[in-house]
């Protein structure tokens, strides 16, 4: 068999009103991903108006991209580095003292590469308290990093990550434990 | 022996017509490079216009980077994604039925590193039909990847890939066959 | 103990008068992270202007990001590639004759992950005559690239690079001599 993407069919899945849909990717594209505005309190706004659940002293820099808030939660007091990509087709819910840094990527979309109609499959990705996702670090679908894992600089998680745990590699592999002192 | 970037010299290498490149460096910036237009068909016409050949049912997300458009061809119902970068400095034919996943990069140009005037390789890329890209993924210069190939998220193609397999990892190594069924 | 984010505490880190970097801000984001010049002259003039050490014949091209020029010096005959990012919270040197090719990142900050308080950490990074960072490579803080190291493409550098040596990988390790000719 033959990969056929004009066989491709995705009727069913429906991620939101289109109007709704077209005003949030313009209003990504003027206010998340761009530098025009840096400081954080509108975009937190936004992101509650389009159907987020954002928690308090939440910091988002610049040229941030969102697929879908209204799939969205974070909890309180978490960072989103320049160039964060939360490419959330589906729930992404991350914890609170969570930072994302630069460039990093949550990926929720996948294809079914055994079947000739590359049907779209999404899962969701959970983050709790305390996760550091590294700069230019990759998280798959369907992945949960639990409490206080670390994901190294430019590494991918493939995998769900324990808890009080530092992955590092593509795919990321546990490279010792994380103990936090105050 | 030092390298001495001074020295460089690619005189020789003459991608097109000056007006004809700065034209399209702007369109672009303007209608790929950019959130402005989410539509594939004004960007298809585009690509034609300035050269490139491309099939029907072809798919164009925002903020596609190309280089030079009269050198690519694209088959039928093909997808580039989110991000996806065409640095194509020499020919990238890209087949049928095609996805090239968000942020994929396909780099054609290299530099001769062991001569101090650091000179230019160009190398063509070739993706046949039924190949997938993952997001993130990149494909080095003079890369075939054959029929059905698929090259996992964040994973680097420096080697030709066989066709019906799947492979993974920076370098990518094949991991298993890719079977695929109605 | 567990992540505390709100007790983060970075009023120590001092990187240049307010004014002055809300001006770069908008500076690099009109001239340098875009497409409307292309021409590296205005570039350089503009990363003088704002504190930066450039040498004569350096070239910028467009899509570049710098963080704080006033912490970067950079010798002559010196290449940034598109979407180079130089995120310099401190000194960045880089030295003559150097190629940094498309979607390099210097990456100079770092956080304590063992302290509750997420302290921030910077640490410089040196790159000697004649050094390649291949694209999308990453230089991970504090890492000293030697005389005409080779990172190659997408390779990450977490440690320092020997003199005249290609290193590959993520993480990256040496895999052989450069010898460079004439």
């Amino acid at each position: 068999m033959q990969v056929r993407l004009d066989t491709y069919d995705n009727r069913w899945f429906n991620p939101g009103n289109p109007v709704k849909r077209i005003l949030w990717y313009y209003t990504n594209a003027i206010f998340f991903h761009s530098y025009l505005f840096p400081i954080s309190g509108i975009k937190v706004a936004l992101l509650k108006l389009f159907g987020a659940k954002v928690g308090k002293g939440v910091v988002i820099k610049p040229n941030v991209n969102i697929k879908y808030p209204w799939f969205l939660s974070i909890g309180d007091y978490t960072w989103m580095g320049e160039k964060v990509w939360i490419d959330n087709l589906c729930e992404v819910r991350i914890g609170s003292h969570c930072c994302l840094s630069q460039e990093s990527y949550l990926l929720t979309g996948n294809h079914n590469y055994k079947k000739s109609t590359f049907d779209l499959i999404t899962q969701s990705i959970i983050l709790e308290d305390g996760v550091w996702i590294g700069a230019k670090a990759v998280v798959a679908p369907g992945v949960v990093c639990h409490q206080n894992a670390l994901l190294t600089v430019c590494s991918v998680a493939s995998q769900s990550l324990d808890a009080n745990s530092i992955y590092s590699g593509n795919p990321a592999v546990k490279i010792r434990e994380r103990i936090i002192k105050s």
